[in-house]
């Protein structure tokens, strides 16, 4: 949210930057370059602060912050890895204070903002936009009549919707973070980018990907409560479903209809997939927030219905998550109960780095016509 | 570009906002809230910075730099205004470094980031997110054969395109400026919000608006050069055209078919519109870098064609623009070359504040039946 992806503009910045550095020019105050990923998967970060005493650069693929060194110019750079491909966050610190990179315009927000850098891989990565066919996504604004409120809604379409005459396309309903927006699946997460690269590979089924708003009046993205489950379920069920039917050229079988989400996401795909099998035949839980107490007693009743109407329940968690031993209680508990699920346990933490891993193994285990 | 629209966790942070206010709590390093934009149209920026010497904000409805105020826990504000209904682009200085709002997510990106504060009006404003019928915005990817590149452009259809079956649409093709991208007219530009708000007054013709990219291989968004009209003229009719034709409902006759942008974008759509009568009959520049010499020459080489194709030539320009004076010449020269044409020359300078105002009173003038 709260950014564009990577555009065409960043495209043309990166060229610009290779013939910068090719005619060996220096980059000064006007046109500073930053950050630039060479080729040995090192990154130089640059800032223009003449006036600091101090400036550093905390990256998520460096230990620490790291102290950066300034020339004649008041350029301040430093150059770091090289790092595995993939997208890390990043900010500058200059005399305690952390900002953003000014002329990097991939921000991500998240009660503030910080920037985004993309190490790319060779071949390139799941999540590198590449020379494939791409699919659209779909900016919407809604009517919530179960809230009373305007919501915004994005809808991913895969290569080839408009101009096909398929009758119906499978969906996916995928559900952000607590602090997130209906655009973070896209801007941080690149469920647009994943969903082309598996299609284009033959991965997966053509499906649409509805992306909602998770947070509700009763639970603005600023507060720490969890307790808008049956609000957003009302929306989801009620208001966000049909409007995208009226719309969508989406199958409105139950074994055409998955839900999936990452952290409060994932407590709410738990939550209103268990809670509705005559809806979601597909369920995907990211480094979840587990519901509790009588409320996970009530999902995990019927563990027989569950197995014959279910086709896939899959729960994700990497072990350095805070939310790991949740996940891991869960995991025991739907053993004990004898439902079926996929455990993927994994390395990593409460990070966007497993979220798009993640999406990326779910998508292509989605719609198949046999358990 | 570079950031998403008024988003839902905008909405709620404005509600949480008031709330925190009701209840008299005062805003600590951990939820600090700016800007906060008062009922009496004055305006709170805030910026928790307790290391730092001297804090002060930039913004576009005050003088000057104004410095802020440290208190006890390190948080510097400061209380501008009353400011205009509009939308405004601001930053903080600390100790000499411009940075953005950390809590902010509207970001503008132009170069660098900087932020955007909504001084809303009562009635609401032509820019602002009513609650009337919401079109939609689609974000493609296209493969531009005549440039080789992958490339953006974004697709504004009106409210009800999805679920009426009405034939066919006129359509605006809609021009950023230089250093812009496919997505600044929606994002900064509003103009989505814009077409939506004169739809539900019934002041415009439902439309569609097709916002492409017009930064080109050979001039790419950090050069200085103009020098691009040529590709992106066969990027537009080669490409882009028959890639909208071919998706969305769309008249193909020229009277139904408008071109317009500002600054760069202007000279595209006098460029590209002026020397296709055959595909546009409406054509619109704001605050236009003019084309110049033979070229200007030749589109302007038959006054009478002109008259008898063009359905509306509108040329907006604000006396305090740095391209006024050539924007005045321009007009000149269309008069004695007895060119009909509409002359717009307002107040304002080079701005986003002007060339939303100009969309909003332009899109009303097109696609009526008769001249």
């Amino acid at each position: 949210m709260r950014t564009r992806q990577l555009s065409s503009a960043v495209l043309f910045a990166a060229v610009l930057a290779s013939l910068v550095l090719q005619v060996g020019a220096a980059a000064h105050a006007g046109q500073v370059i930053s950050p630039e990923v060479h080729p040995n998967l090192r990154v130089t970060f640059r800032l223009h602060a003449p006036r600091a005493d101090r400036v550093e650069v905390s990256v998520q693929f460096a230990e620490d912050v790291q102290p950066m060194s300034k020339d004649n110019n008041g350029l301040w750079s430093i150059t770091l890895g090289p790092a595995e491909p993939d997208i890390y966050v990043y900010s500058f610190i200059v005399d305690g204070l952390e900002i953003t990179d000014p002329v990097n315009p991939i921000i991500k927000f998240w009660r503030t903002s910080k920037n985004l850098v993309e190490v790319p891989g060779e071949p390139p990565m799941f999540f590198q936009e590449q020379r494939v066919g791409h699919g659209v996504v779909h900016i919407h604004k809604y009517e919530s009549r179960s809230l009373g409120v305007t919501r915004g809604l994005y809808v991913y379409t895969p290569p080839g919707y408009e101009t096909s005459q398929n009758a119906q396309y499978p969906v996916l309903y995928l559900l952000h973070g607590m602090g997130d927006s209906e655009d973070t699946w896209t801007v941080v997460g690149r469920a647009n980018v994943i969903a082309d690269n598996l299609l284009a590979k033959n991965k997966a089924r053509p499906l649409v990907i509805v992306m909602p708003y998770g947070h509700t009046p009763s639970a603005p993205p600023d507060s720490r409560s969890l307790d808008n489950y049956r609000e957003f379920e009302k929306d989801l069920i009620e208001d966000v479903i049909p409007y995208v039917q009226e719309r969508y050229r989406v199958s409105s079988d139950r074994k055409d209809r998955a839900i999936a989400g990452l952290s409060m996401g994932g407590g709410q795909a738990l939550t209103v997939g268990l809670g509705n099998l005559e809806l979601f035949g597909w369920v995907g839980a990211f480094s979840s927030a587990i519901p509790r107490g009588k409320k996970l007693d009530d999902l995990l009743a019927e563990p027989k219905l569950m197995n014959k109407k279910l086709d896939l329940l899959w729960v994700g968690c990497g072990r350095k998550d805070f939310l790991f031993d949740a996940n891991k209680k869960f995991l025991e508990t739907l053993k004990t109960k004898k439902v079926k699920h996929v455990a993927h346990i994994t390395d990593g933490a409460h990070d966007w780095r497993i979220w798009r891993r993640y999406l990326n193994e779910f998508v292509p285990l989605l719609f198949k016509a046999d358990k």
